[in-house]
């Protein structure tokens, strides 16, 4: 095969093949074909694009690429999955795997990622779990799949390996922000699920990847289109996120809102926004599921993961002790009115800056700070009231992080 | 410096600065910046180009990564030398620099290529002279040039490392025709002669790398810039390259053309081109040049470069008994009429297919094989007279050049 002809061709806006993007996905996996050519490659698809053929035959020799959680013993049930675009303060896995796990007809195999930039990850704030392992072999996913329905994981390194590579590859050479590359990644690691059904939760606005719907639309419909190409009914939901969901960013102080939420005591945005995904993927009515929530069916279902996992349920009913933050200090509101704006991507980069986040991959994360207590849009509030909570490690990164928080916040 | 952060900016269409191209071309000579991102820069930059003072920091920077060659007894003389952007039977270079070294006024560092593709290159026709080394140090060369004023030779490893180690990236990531890139990799190389004067021929036509006059005043009026801005005296010649130049295409077959016109006895079209070159580095008139191929000067200088650089004269006197190719074959006139065109680029690769050239870069080169006695667009020819004589290593091969070349050759 000849790689710069095919480079050549994608820079001058031709389509690629199946078998052409196959070759160049195993050799690029074996060493065979270098880095310096997938590159150049990357920068051409990020100008030119891939269409829905060529982004399904990315997807699918990435996929196969590596190995597949299949799941012997599934009898009836379907295998589903939630995948989001990254929100502030969007803890809805947390409570969305267990939830689902109530139901009897389902099997959730959740992989998830770490928080990279603003955008939090599931696994970071499960790490905050003392003892919760999230590094499962296939093996040990599969019993305990078998066992409870539900596992919570990290991606094995024998999911997508090319993806793997190829991710490293496009941070260092600016080619991240490419829609077909990004539907690919995204797809081929979580099809690696052997999913039946999968429901992506598509964020637009301030604090999202995708500014507005139209790009929102454009984003999801491309990975409905590989998902349902590939034999998984895939079903999208567009959520706003200019506001944080819920009251809490940050690690702890996330889950802590995610156990309420699973006790029944969720705060309305959030429970909603769950409700709307799981019923995407069960059958079940919507009461049904909200009585999972507030009956302890759902917290119950979290525990066992928490148990099975290898942390302590007890640490989980004395959770917001755990994480104690140095320093705690409310912000309080310049002015009397309505609350017309608490901006997402600035709460979100304040909790990066206060240490919730990594700027790069091999950050360290506190688990103790962040926000909590936030006031939400529509809301009246008088001067001198609290707008929200800040957790810091000290105070001087508490006061920058007010100042700046200040600027986000509009009231009328 | 963050680079993913530059190639980001310049896939954004933002310009780059001075001091980021140099530290760009540093790191990347080094190695400290690895090939996988400058690939995707490359692309970028295929993308969305490079403006004037970026393409000419880029070209200083390539140029800075080595040596060039100065002249410390140049007295009053103007430094002096020409390029091609490359056309088929092209054998301008041969006569050009032993005619202006007949003009004491001047030295002429010329530095070639070798061939590739359909194009030739004046090294390789240069090593069909036995025992001519184009592989002259920097010692060598300057001497030479000290005693005769004239040397014809390929590049040093010394002279833009960057631009040999970037070439060769480029040539396997599909980034070679960009012509900021193009601009920058010719100038490099043509400035470090430490020129004060540069003639461009710039090509364009069905044989040409540029098809339209205005892509090629696009290209020579970048290479105009470069050349002007870093205080060389640069001017652009434009030549259509439609039909071959002169009667002859292949190596040996262009070196006794050449020698033919170094003697008065050259085609029109090609002592046309040399002298109009000639005129726009030197002061002299241009009967004064013709004078010096008619008198046998130009001749004289040139058996003086061949005895300088290993070869004896006495070998040009015989020059065309020295590659007799085994099969030389006329091609006879289908029709009666007017010769309305004889394609330039199906002669070069009819001329590559018989063994002129190179596909890759490794390959070796068969210097006895081409075309010759190639009648001219406009010429009358009956049916039956020879359009033009193939020379091939064996029949199969000249029948196959004849059947594409008649296809090439349009007659009314």
């Amino acid at each position: 095969m000849n790689i710069p002809s095919i480079i050549e061709r994608k820079r001058d806006g031709k389509t690629l093949t199946e078998p052409e993007i196959k070759s160049l996905i195993d050799g690029f996996t074996t060493g065979d074909i270098p880095d310096y050519q997938m590159s150049a490659l990357a920068m051409a698809i990020y100008f030119n694009g891939m269409d829905r053929d060529e982004t399904t035959s990315l997807t699918r020799a990435m996929l196969a690429s590596g190995d597949t959680l299949s799941h012997p013993n599934k009898g009836s049930r379907s295998v589903v999955d939630k995948h989001s675009t990254g929100g502030i303060g969007d803890k809805v896995s947390l409570i969305l795997a267990p939830l689902l796990a109530c139901d009897s007809e389902l099997i959730i195999p959740m992989i998830s990622g770490r928080g990279l930039g603003i955008t939090g990850g599931t696994l970071d704030k499960l790490e905050s779990i003392p003892g919760f392992n999230v590094n499962l072999s296939k093996k040990q996913a599969l019993a305990q799949i078998d066992a409870i329905g539900v596992v919570m994981m990290g991606q094995t390194t024998d999911i997508a390996p090319a993806d793997r590579k190829l991710y490293a590859l496009r941070d260092v050479t600016a080619t991240v922000a490419s829609q077909s590359l990004i539907v690919a990644s995204i797809m081929s690691k979580k099809l690696a699920e052997s999913l039946d059904k999968l429901v992506l939760d598509v964020k637009f606005g301030s604090g999202a990847f995708m500014q507005t719907l139209a790009d929102a639309h454009s984003l999801g419909e491309s990975m409905q289109d590989v998902g349902e190409m590939m034999g998984v009914r895939t079903q999208v939901v567009y959520n706003p996120m200019n506001e944080p969901l819920g009251h809490t960013v940050g690690n702890a102080l996330e889950v802590t809102e995610a156990i309420a939420a699973l006790r029944g005591e969720g705060p309305e945005d959030l429970v909603n926004i769950t409700l709307d995904l799981a019923l995407q993927v069960s059958r079940k009515k919507r009461d049904q599921l909200n009585g999972w929530l507030t009956d302890g069916s759902a917290y119950q279902k979290f525990l066992e993961i928490v148990e099975s996992q290898g942390a302590c349920p007890e640490d989980i009913e004395r959770f917001s002790d755990l994480h104690a933050p140095k320093v705690s200090k409310d912000l309080h509101s310049p002015a009397s009115g309505e609350i017309l704006s608490i901006n997402a991507a600035t709460a979100g980069k304040v909790s990066l800056q206060l240490g919730a986040g990594r700027t790069r991959a091999e950050d360290t994360i506190d688990f103790s700070v962040g926000l909590s207590n936030i006031r939400k849009i529509g809301e009246n509030i008088n001067a001198g009231d609290p707008l929200l909570t800040i957790h810091a490690s000290d105070n001087d990164s508490a006061n920058a992080a007010g100042e700046e928080l200040l600027s986000a916040i509009r009231i009328e």
